[in-house]
């Protein structure tokens, strides 16, 4: 059964001032997007934020600016900087990535902003902290992760650090904002104050990689990059027919002894459950190599397919490794509406819309917007101009 | 200058009836806590939560715990669900990430929930969504990685899949269902509605991925574990005395020529700035290999410190690789109120707090709670019971 995605509209009438770029601050007011906030994404006339043009290609843009409007305005001259303090009156959210110090520089800090609208939720990203040694530094996803903690406990045993596929750094560090400033919001239907939010990548990748902390504390020392299993089998096993993701990931937990004898009752040795060498966590632990072997036996006969169907439906916990295509082409995400597929002008790409349903329904994917494509309906909506006003900017160089 | 972390208040007054274990849906309620909401943590009183319990000992409970209280209910009797449903009446939100099926046999199912608080926000972590083929799965943070794609696009070029130390199937599905618990909240404000929201950890690890799908559309393959730089230099190059997270992150932009002869100049080789093989982009592609042994050649000779300080200093974009005892003995984050150690009985753990600051302060960490700890504050505050209803409760073993 196929379901009708639709905003969720938890947060219509809500205006959105967008001066980010990339994905780290884009993919924060994505989401407050997806949410039915009202995005005008201020870019400028010449090409647009860095990301629309900085990749070749429009998929990266795509991804990360669904369902806003984009108004371009030249914040260069004083006229295009003083529409743009125009909408900082009508707007709820004010939100920036630049490098530091720029916002500053282009006369929109938040000292001028929250002047001008005291009640504004003013949201920045930036690279390290105030008060880091690197406050100045520039980031981008992977110095994040290197300097957050995420690469140091990712990778093989014995290998070097390993950066994280996803993107931690950027999307991570966005969602940790997006929480923030709603959470703001709220508070602001009842103080009517703004107030002044910021937040670090580098901090963020600490937040998701946290886990290291605990390992830190039990063990006195660095959190390794990949621990044995405490109760093995756990980990990642090789499947027919041998191909680069053709792998299940399964695991049998301390918390319940049934998952080892469900497992080799599934790969017929139910001659090993009452073997001493196998019966406890601990056994299995002085024997991981055996232990290793005897599941990979059984994986090795198997697509990642059947192994998790099978293992799944013992009560096994498993997942296949499935890359980017395996996901597209499976047809549940498409009838669950979890991917939908965008239009940007001659162009089309499939992705994941926001993953939370509300009320069982999917979030609506609306085309990311071409550079400028709502300027005047946007000057318009929130500052009242008409379309000769619009066209006299337009003239002058100024939108 | 240290500065004295304190709650940003945002969810003052909120009402959380968390019923959530291990760490997807511990984590979204400690988000809530961290602003200020009331988390009622309901806990069985033979041993309280899985995650309180499962690994032996306390520090995984409190990472993911913090600034809630601890109430012990049992529901497996009359009385103990009778309590909770009077608890459901006083309450803004209700969470829970147990196993598929497990809270509508606890008998709080949405439709009983719903029914006792139209105005509830009522929200569910699952492994995989309703309408995939693996709904009915169990599901951990690693399970979901595999299956999410993320596991695909870590590792070496040719190796094989690598699982993200980061847990971003766990707090990274937290933090979405955050994001959005918060937006219902806020829009309830105006309409008065509960809602229903569900998240699947499979589809939240495909939202931190998504980056693979832009790949995919540019070539129409699966996205693969680690591209070639499409500006070399770019990855990770090693650096002195050689040890396991000796080496740095660092990258030059296509967007910045200027990335590659301010590397140059620093490590002294100004000679290859109009070298004709490194000159561009597409030349330093060609001579990949070269590029990256003139960078190797120089990081090898210096500390990750040494190498971050000094690349940064000149505006190339760089990260150490930092591992977990490194993050701890950098004093900076200390100061600025992002790492704070909690005390939990006798047991101490330095951990990172809510990464955002609201107007330049840090969030504050208070202890996770000890089991059964607030039992008769909370059921004071929420229902009025006085001491001697809670002393019968007690008696009766109903809490």
């Amino acid at each position: 059964m196929n379901i009708m995605p639709a905003s969720p509209g938890c947060l219509a009438g809500i205006r959105v001032l967008d001066l980010t770029q990339f994905e780290a601050g884009t993919s924060c007011t994505e989401a407050l997007a997806w949410m039915g906030a009202d995005i005008a994404k201020v870019e400028n006339p010449k090409g647009g934020e860095a990301g629309r043009t900085g990749f070749g290609d429009a998929y990266y843009f795509m991804m990360y600016n669904a369902n806003k409007r984009s108004i371009t305005v030249n914040l260069k001259s004083d006229r295009g900087l003083a529409l743009v303090k125009e909408m900082v009156k009508k707007a709820d959210i004010f939100a920036e990535n630049f490098a530091p110090g720029a916002v500053e520089r282009l006369g929109l800090g938040y000292d001028v902003v929250s002047a001008i609208n005291p009640a504004i939720i003013y949201a920045q990203v930036k690279g390290f902290g105030d008060g880091s040694p690197y406050e100045k530094g520039l980031a981008f996803d992977p110095i994040a992760q290197a300097a957050g903690g995420a690469m140091s406990i990712t990778g093989e045993r014995d290998g070097r650090p390993i950066k994280p596929g996803p993107t931690i750094g950027d999307t991570g560090t966005g969602m940790l904002l997006a929480f923030s400033i709603v959470s703001a919001l709220f508070d602001r239907t009842r103080s009517g104050k703004g107030r002044r939010l910021q937040v670090a990548m580098q901090d963020s990748v600490m937040h998701y990689s946290r886990g290291m902390f605990i390992t830190q504390a039990r063990t006195g020392a660095a959190a390794p990059r990949r621990r044995p299993s405490d109760n093995p089998p756990g980990g990642i096993y090789p499947c027919k027919p041998g191909g680069p993701n053709d792998y299940v990931y399964l695991l049998t937990s301390r918390a319940n002894p049934e998952h080892w004898p469900r497992l080799l009752k599934l790969i017929g040795r139910e001659d090993l459950i009452s073997d001493k060498r196998y019966e406890t966590p601990d056994a299995r632990l002085q024997h991981e190599g055996d232990v290793d072997e005897i599941v990979s036996n059984w994986t090795r006969q198997h697509t990642k397919h059947e192994a998790m169907a099978q293992l799944s439906a013992v009560g096994v916990p498993v997942g296949a490794v499935l890359d980017s295509m395996e996901l597209t082409n499976e047809p549940s995400f498409r009838e669950r509406g979890i991917l939908q597929t965008m239009k940007h002008g001659e162009r089309t790409m499939t992705m994941p819309t926001w993953p939370v349903r509300f009320d069982g329904v999917p979030t609506e994917v609306r085309p990311a917007p071409l550079l400028g494509q709502h300027t005047s309906e946007v000057l318009g909506d929130w500052l009242g101009l008409d379309a000769d006003a619009v066209a006299g900017l337009r003239r002058d160089g100024i939108v």
